[in-house]
């Protein structure tokens, strides 16, 4: 964490404290205050125009003429705090100043993704892959042990004991590499559960400090991976120890989508002639992708990864296996495995060294797989007393309820809105996604901000919120999620081809990456709908069978490709979460890459995932008529049952009285 | 072990007790008695004609006339005992006939093979590969357990615990299977050394009654296999246990041979480009050929077996294994491993189903290989207090010294000339391959038998060893064997294209199989003798080395493809046994293969198999002068030091003295 700076935005006397370095629109946003950006970041369209009095680090722009910047005008979007500042906020009218003057009191809850160090507790860097260095008396006639037993020897004195079984591929390699390295060798070796170590590689010299691994989180609609140095470190002493440790992130779609959208449509296919092998293949050329991206990123060579994690949904799983998914669809739902054995990198097609092995997260059942008890332990809660509700929400919603002694989840089919799919501009937290919203309720004009604050190519999940919020604050739609029609601006239209169908425009043409304007559509608005209305009314049936409510849960953890931060009043303005106190939430994106990396790095952690798969019980919605009356009830902004939401709907009332009121004062 | 009969010879009046049902020229030849049948039992040269009273089977052959059946006259060789019979032999001199009266008293030593039954004790059928068929409950909405997790349940309750990781090829075919099944499967488990099962295979219905494995003697000129019955049973009460669990045998020469024919020119040939893959190809083509072999005599499905295990010597290990043997040639003779992890089958090449693995016996040293621990644990030596020799033969000769407390051992080149390799009409033990042969010291004329008493097609060692010895006793060969010129027979003549070397004619043309005469030449008898001096000096050389004397040895166990039995004083005349009591001699044939039945069969035995490699201290012999001058001074029958043989020379004395005498009193 870095120092903390003030920043205060004049004339509305609102003072927050930030982190040194943060970037001064998205202060503002995370404050409430409107400034019309619409390039979402990137300099290009000069709308936020700010005067700033303090220590700042700002891009000179085409936009801010000398004598201005000598004033001490600057792009907010350009600009970065580096001390206690002074911001002055232009503002267009009397009513939006004493408007917002009012507002922005309030504190913003903005949840951004946290750390393994900060989640799970009393672990270090201590792979289960490990590398040892030896030196080797060269065999004599009166020493002459075979080269193997001699390797096993001498890693006997140097305290690596009950050493096992290699591969051939080592067996095959070691009598010429032996020699040619003048007996010094780097072993690398897996630590199994009975106890004894697996001997999988050996190289020339020493290469104990190069050892690295990758881990896969395998969605159904993108795919991320992390290239990992498995460098050993002591994780709660050297705070910097897991951060250093994560070389480089890649992602790219799943190419499977080609072949269907979702879980059911890829098991349809694979029933197909040759089906099944085209759905392995192509995503193992997604992962080989990937894991070349990584490789390039860094310039770690392909030998030099000892091992990979992979972790996905069960179907996901079986998939890239190869093992048929047929019945994942089929009532009762079984799946031909939960618990997978390493599988050879090399069996499956993944372009890794021959001595690498595949560690699979174990599954639980049809619909909840291993990507769920992968973020089960990348988040600590099998660590905890507290009562944990979890959400992963990706192409499924998955979520468990639970503490370190009992486990309960379910899944329900969400849809990938949140992830970019079935939203028209949909797309990954990637650069020149939208990820956050902000719109003048008197205007309908927004304020947007982009990931990498590139020109706007789309939306993501996190922005998609701040959308659907904004949008129903602003009154652009109602509490159904139609757009009214009749409010007086040109980013509410018809959408072209389809007239019954009206959208509101997030981005005009010239400022987007695409060249085409950005928006929200009925269609996409629908979809949103559905799929937090499932997720809420999949958590809602997990906390009811078990007796409890949802005051009882202690802590909320959100996990998904949502962006890098989540608005977290926006998220339970639309329903999507339920209303808790805002400390009781926690966001940490991609909880599945963190269960994998956590396996990558400590090998005392190996048994816990299988502890975790083994407690976890399964309830099966689909056999649940009360999750579909569920479902129905929660299809209304926040929820149709406004007991669930107390404060939400009281604040959201109070607003649109505080709008009526201005508006009306201004008339 | 059968009835026994009498069999009483005249004119000589001597008895003899045999088991019912032995061939009557068999009989007379290890009695010692001359009939010079040439065509090894064939019943096609009508020499052995005798006359019989008692109860014998008999084939009619058209060399005995209608009035000779009824008077009782028959071949020998196509004649089997089946009570007590009187046998009169026309004996054509009456030297012959009162040499031959004083001659045959002598008991004679006949070592045949032993089975493992009567080798090892205390073990039974009850393998590591095992199968149990189990019937699982169809899974339902509340009891949607994975299928593999359904199975690993369903063998609990049948009390096989401690289920582990199955192979992917279990894990892609069980979702269709166990459906195709109606839920009623065989599984094939393996049980591992740390308690673990795994599983290995699944199959639709019950097979558990079928279930076998393939055993591979995989020797540098030869390779044996054996297809057996794992179907549990208890050896000790059942005594057909064993043999009814060797279902085929099959052998066919290693076709590695075409690139070299022994060890060292084949590690030569493997250093040159692709050398080691085609080698590894080519005996793995040889075994696949045995293994097809095997499946059509028994009708057998391929995927019926479940199992294989291999032993050879440590190079022909490494080749089959494609596993570079390069040092193993150089000093210090180091070889790659010698306890090497089971491997797949198909991963070797080796044409059996994808569960199949394939246990690779360990090794001691470059030059005692996994062989030599099959032969100690197939005869037990591991379990008795009895100091033992234990001498196998092939085309290196073997030596361990000791018993279940300790074991050293010794290699030294023998050359396979006892398996039928560097001698000009040597063969396997096999249809055809003379076996037995008796030399008339007067007229020279021999007799011989065949195995399966067809015409000969060669001569297999145990052939030789009696050849050796008849020749030398015959004074055909003098005591370094050289051929004597000057005898009145025309079976001594010059080799045609190398005048200046004899040989001795065993059989001519018109009775052998080939339609060339089969010979002994003097080369040959030089590279028998080479054979058994190295022999005789590796065995001499550990009796020194650990400070005892052959007298210390209480028993001598004798392996090697030489043929169904060995004739003992003939072996001990060549002096290429020591010479001790008859009865601690024993002759077990194949230990090797008695060795990889015994894994395959039990597998409280596949540790003790490892502890055998652990236990055994290997003396090199290339590094060792003394084993020079023991080989060289070995190179005479029996031996230039006649105080080791001090009998055998006593009586062969005294025998060349009866022959001199008889010879004086017909002149």
């Amino acid at each position: 964490m870095g120092d903390k700076v003030k920043v205060k935005f004049l004339p509305f006397e609102r003072e927050v404290e930030v982190e040194k370095g943060r970037n001064l629109l998205d202060i503002a946003m995370d404050v409430g205050i409107h400034i019309n950006a619409s390039c979402g970041g990137a300099g290009s369209c000069g709308k936020c125009k700010v005067k700033v009095k303090g220590k700042v680090e700002s891009k000179k722009s085409p936009k801010i003429q000398d004598w201005e910047w000598d004033e001490g005008w600057r792009l907010a979007c350009q600009t970065t705090v580096q001390g206690d500042v002074e911001v002055f906020i232009p503002v267009e009218s009397q009513i939006e100043k004493s408007f917002l003057k009012k507002e922005i009191e309030a504190e913003v809850h903005v949840l951004s993704a946290k750390t393994l160090r900060e989640l799970v507790k009393g672990w270090e860097i201590d792979p289960a892959v490990y590398k040892k260095y030896v030196e080797l008396p060269p065999p004599t006639l009166d020493d002459n042990l075979a080269d193997l037993e001699r390797v096993i020897r001498e890693l006997k004195k140097e305290g690596v004991d009950k050493v096992t079984s290699p591969d051939y591929n080592v067996i095959r390699k070691m009598p010429r590499l032996l020699r040619d390295a003048d007996w010094k060798v780097t072993t690398t070796l897996v630590s199994l559960r009975s106890g004894f170590q697996k001997l999988i590689n050996i190289e020339k010299g020493n290469t104990e400090e190069r050892n690295y691994s990758i881990v896969i989180d395998l969605g159904t609609t993108t795919i991320f991976g992390q290239l990992l140095n498995l460098r050993k470190c002591k994780v709660e002493e050297v705070p910097s120890c897991e951060e250093g440790a994560i070389l480089a992130e890649a992602s790219d779609y799943n190419a499977q989508i080609s072949y269907g959208e979702d879980v059911i449509t890829r098991i349809i296919y694979s029933q197909r002639p040759g089906g099944l092998q085209r759905l392995q293949e192509v995503v193992v050329n997604t992962i080989n992708g990937i894991i070349d991206e990584l490789l390039s990123m860094t310039g770690i060579e392909r030998d030099e990864i000892s091992h990979m994690v992979i972790a996905g949904n069960t179907t996901m799983t079986q998939l890239f296996l190869g093992v048929d998914p047929k019945y994942i669809r089929e009532e009762p739902y079984v799946p031909t495995a939960v618990f997978f054995p390493p599988v050879r990198a090399k069996d499956v097609g993944i372009n890794l060294g021959e001595h690498v092995y595949i560690y699979v997260f174990p599954c639980v059942a049809s619909y909840v797989g291993g990507d769920i008890v992968a973020g089960v332990l990348g988040t600590g809660i099998f660590q905890r007393d507290e009562i944990t509700l979890f959400l992963d929400i990706g192409t499924n919603g998955e979520i468990v309820l639970g503490n370190k002694d009992w486990l309960v989840c379910d899944a329900c089919s969400a849809g990938p809105a949140f992830e970019g799919g079935t939203i028209k501009y949909g797309m990954r937290a990637t650069r020149g996604a939208i990820e956050k919203v902000l719109i003048d309720p008197f205007t309908y004009e927004p304020t947007i901000m982009t990931i990498g604050r590139a020109k706007p190519r789309g939306i993501c999940g996190s922005g998609m919120i701040d959308a659907l919020a904004e949008m129903l604050k602003a009154k652009i739609i109602d509490q159904n999620g139609k757009i009214n029609r009749d409010l007086p601006t040109d980013r509410i239209r018809p959408v072209k081809g389809s007239e019954n169908q009206y959208e509101y425009v997030l981005a005009w043409a010239p400022q987007t990456a695409i060249g085409r304007d950005i928006s929200i559509t009925e269609v996409d608005i629908e979809n949103l709908m559905r799929t937090k209305a499932a997720i809420y009314a999949g958590c809602k049936i997990l906390v009811d069978k078990v007796g409890l409510t949802f005051d009882a849960v202690e802590k909320v953890i959100i996990a998904g490709g949502f962006g890098k931060h989540i608005h977290l009043e926006n998220a339970i303005l639309i329903g999507l979460l339920p209303e808790l106190p805002y400390e009781k939430f926690m966001f940490v994106g991609n909880s599945c890459l963190l269960g994998t990396k956590l396996l990558s790095f400590s090998k005392k952690l190996m048994e816990e995932a299988e502890r975790i798969a083994s407690m976890m019980t399964h309830i099966e919605l689909s056999a649940d008529r009360s999750f579909y009356d569920e479902f129905v009830a929660a299809l209304f902004l926040p929820h149709t049952n406004f007991d669930y939401f107390p404060n939400t709907v009281r604040e959201l009332e109070a607003y649109w009285g505080r709008i009526e009121q201005a508006k009306r004062r201004s008339a």
